[in-house]
């Protein structure tokens, strides 16, 4: 149990115990009615907790978000903001966090109600903007992400109370099987690993090269894998991925010259806004873990005004 | 031109010249006839460099391997010999050089006649082992190998002075496209890639871990992977893949809890012996490089006594 005075701590993790599989006590799925998405679609979602639409912007949206994203990462004067995260050993571009509050056709994009409406209908409420970036993931030394659940960072170091947070990647580029497509355990989202260590001080300035506190120990990813398998985000630009915010996931390097590029939003529901941290740390920094809880409104397309 | 007085070199490479794509000057078949292989499959070798069987080895004989390796691995008064290449962190073993001499079932391996017919046939001799090893590949944490040319590092660091070699991986695990399979560019193994940078000394301590120098630059890769494409050797333990010792492979990482391990036979013509080293170095140790090169004779299967 946390130290945390205000929130019951359904999801106690970065103790001194050792890890553990602990049951969702969430649902993972808030609606009944056939909105956007099929019944089938909602059950697929429920069980496996992702679901991948293949082409839901056409290319000429992805060009147009493509050249959006060349503009910013080459704009001098916004690179020593600490929403731009930079490869180590120059000064190109990374990621941009932050990226719906830094650029107007970003902004649009994550109202785009094309994937809105599909996660408001998901979570049952209105949503808001947890946190966004775009990730420039280039060819010939990608690195490797290890197997982790957002919410397992964002209950503990943010204060995301419950799981009720969907994310959202938008493809930028092809992703192939050998340019490190993002892996998940089908499933495992039903299970809460609770993780071994303590969080220590600014852990996100580390955490976000390499994630080593909050990872589950081998034999639960063994365990997870054995009773489900592996499941890659594969498919060309402008195809996305909605996955639930406790799924293991990770990806693995890639050192072919395609780079993977993509647009990822993490939508929490109005319902379940942050407290105070659950590791009893100070929050992380707004721009990765967002205190503007104002409700998205949906454009119809992120290109055009309504 | 190298140093080398008693060899021409027709590779030059680990020069102080910038990298650049020569033609290669040698054959990559050397066979008219169709005895193992149909005119089919030697013309795909001929063109792509590669050749993939599916279960060529069965379930059964894979568990030989397997348990074989099993032994020689947790054999603690083996792991001091330098032929054992341990994990950085522990006492575990990564790779086993020289296999072929310390096991006489994976002696009996790689003159097993339904692999060691099918090279003889493509090289159009006799052939003798140039290196042998097993690799665990481990799973969660298993390293990339970067993009390289096998025989650029055999010709300049131990002497090959032509391609007429081929390499065999027989699959001891599934190869999935999650857990890092071997990539190769069809079609590489037609150009040669002269490498920038003079060679270090013992470069192998190093290049076994990391390869750096004897690695193309990026615009080169690129201008193959345009040309051609990537293709990944997947399939269930058992399978087999023949390749071509010039042709441009690499592997991603593996961060999924499946391991990938096989066992590596390098097949040189007796036509193609080793001479001094093109770097002007002395040459690898012989459990990387050997020095014997008494032709194999075949034996009908690994398991049983002829």
């Amino acid at each position: 149990m946390s130290d945390n005075k205000t929130e019951m701590d359904f999801y106690p993790t970065r103790t001194s115990s050792k890890s553990s599989v602990l049951p969702r006590t969430d649902p993972v799925t808030y609606c009944d009615s056939c909105d956007e998405l099929t019944k089938d679609q909602v059950e697929f979602f429920e069980k496996n907790g992702y679901i991948i639409f293949e082409n839901l912007f056409s290319s000429d949206e992805v060009g147009k978000l493509f050249d959006e994203l060349t503009l910013l990462s080459n704009d001098e004067t916004k690179k020593d903001m600490p929403q731009f995260i930079l490869e180590e050993t120059q000064r190109d571009v990374r990621s941009i966090f932050e990226v719906h509050k830094i650029s107007t056709l970003y902004n649009r994009l994550c109202r785009d109600k094309r994937i809105l409406k599909i996660v408001q209908q998901l979570l049952g409420s209105k949503v808001y903007i947890h946190q966004s970036r775009v990730n420039l993931k280039p060819g010939f030394d990608g690195k490797e992400f290890y197997w982790h659940s957002d919410f397992e960072t964002w209950h503990s170091e943010d204060g995301m109370p419950n799981m009720r947070a969907i994310s959202c990647s938008i493809s930028l580029t092809k992703n192939y099987e050998f340019n490190g497509p993002l892996m998940v355990i089908p499933g495992s989202h039903k299970d809460f690993v609770s993780c071994s260590g303590k969080t220590p001080d600014d852990h996100y300035k580390q955490s976000l090269k390499r994630q080593e506190i909050g990872t589950p120990p081998k034999e639960i990813l063994e365990q997870m894998v054995e009773k489900s398998k592996i499941v890659s985000a594969k498919g060309s630009a402008g195809s996305v991925i909605f996955f639930d915010c406790n799924i293991m996931h990770g990806s693995n390097g890639n050192i072919t010259p395609y780079p993977r590029s993509n647009a990822f939003f993490v939508y929490n529901s109005i319902c379940n806004t942050l407290v105070e941290p659950f590791c009893g740390l100070k929050p992380r920094p707004n721009y990765i873990a967002s205190h503007d809880f104002n409700p998205l409104e949906s454009v119809d397309s992120f290109l055009h005004s309504k």
